[in-house]
């Protein structure tokens, strides 16, 4: 690809690393980017020049937004349930905001327990989730039905316990082995209203 | 997605316009390039900026380069076999250089006769190709083995007729109703050996 120039070929590696993509793939896109310069590639360059400036992350939740704290938990409507939802990252942050489970606040984790990656306890915002958790009145763990994020669910628990805070886990309707974020919206929903207590 | 911000959704917008990306992959593009602000994120902002500014259509042959005659169109050794290759578009001479067919030329047609989605002679850089095609001894016809690609092929081997100069096509190791794009190198390198003449 040497004939394309530095430019194009650095391009198609940068976008070959994005999930989902690969390196056919990225060719494929910076050529339609090309194609499309006026009416894609220019706004997509300019986007991307705004998020890199505007991106923070929440200090308070971990989710991601442009200012910090972010607008969920600024918005004190957000605080009148008193449910606060941790999930494993953002994109299931997002999964549940786009099923509308209403006015609630969230907690990402960041990952989930896992040895035989060598995420431990300390690799996670764990300390932060317990600093959090007795402004709230319930606490409910929206982690994957994975082995996991069943493993996390049950350590969050313990550390929950001295704290008082009920604690809860999404009802069954997550399909087990699933992943949250590839769910239809309606069953997220389900699986929220039908909660059950740990 | 209104509690991220207006520059995260465009950025997800945008991308969701890429070919093999839709929503979703969008969305976990984008928290990936957050994730990796510094080692991403940014150098793809950078990568892009300077592509935009980079990128011209060669005015010879069509191909995608940093100037224009093309690095192709300028290297006189490409000359020297006297080939000049038509391909559809841009992603099949990539796909002929990383098969390293040789020290050809390439003509890029932008497309393939359709009367179904209105795509006539007019639209493609026909005219172009037979001014170019008596410089050359040959004209390998690298058109997919599909019926547009065969169609526009018979009409480009009318329209070179009276010009006198030899036309040629892939050799069959094209798998009919196969994209060029989709094969790998070694089978493009025989089919390019083995072409026949029209
Ligand atoms: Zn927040
Ligand atoms: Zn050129």
């Amino acid at each position: 690809m040497s004939n394309s120039g530095p430019e194009i070929e650095q391009l198609i590696q940068l976008l070959a690393r994005l999930p989902g993509l690969g390196p056919r793939s990225a060719r494929r896109a910076v050529l339609h980017l090309i194609k499309k310069k006026d009416q894609l590639m220019i706004p997509l360059s300019a986007a991307l020049d705004r998020a890199v400036a505007a991106v923070v992350i929440c200090e308070v939740c971990g989710n991601v937004d442009t200012r910090s704290p972010c607008g969920i938990c600024s918005d004190p409507r957000r605080a009148e349930s008193g449910l606060l939802i941790v999930v494993e990252d953002v994109a299931d942050l997002w999964a549940l905001e786009r099923a509308g489970v209403g006015a609630v606040r969230y907690h990402v984790l960041g990952g989930v327990l896992s040895p035989l990656d060598g995420v431990g306890p300390e690799d996670l915002s764990l300390d932060a989730l317990v600093s959090r958790a007795p402004q709230f009145s319930e606490v409910v763990l929206a982690v994957n039905a994975t082995v996991e994020g069943q493993t996390t669910a049950h350590y969050i628990t313990d550390r929950l316990a001295g704290t008082g805070v009920k604690v809860s886990r999404l009802a069954h309707g997550v399909p087990v082995g699933g992943e949250l974020d590839y769910l239809d919206e309606g069953t997220l929903s389900q699986a929220l209203k039908a909660r059950t207590a740990l």
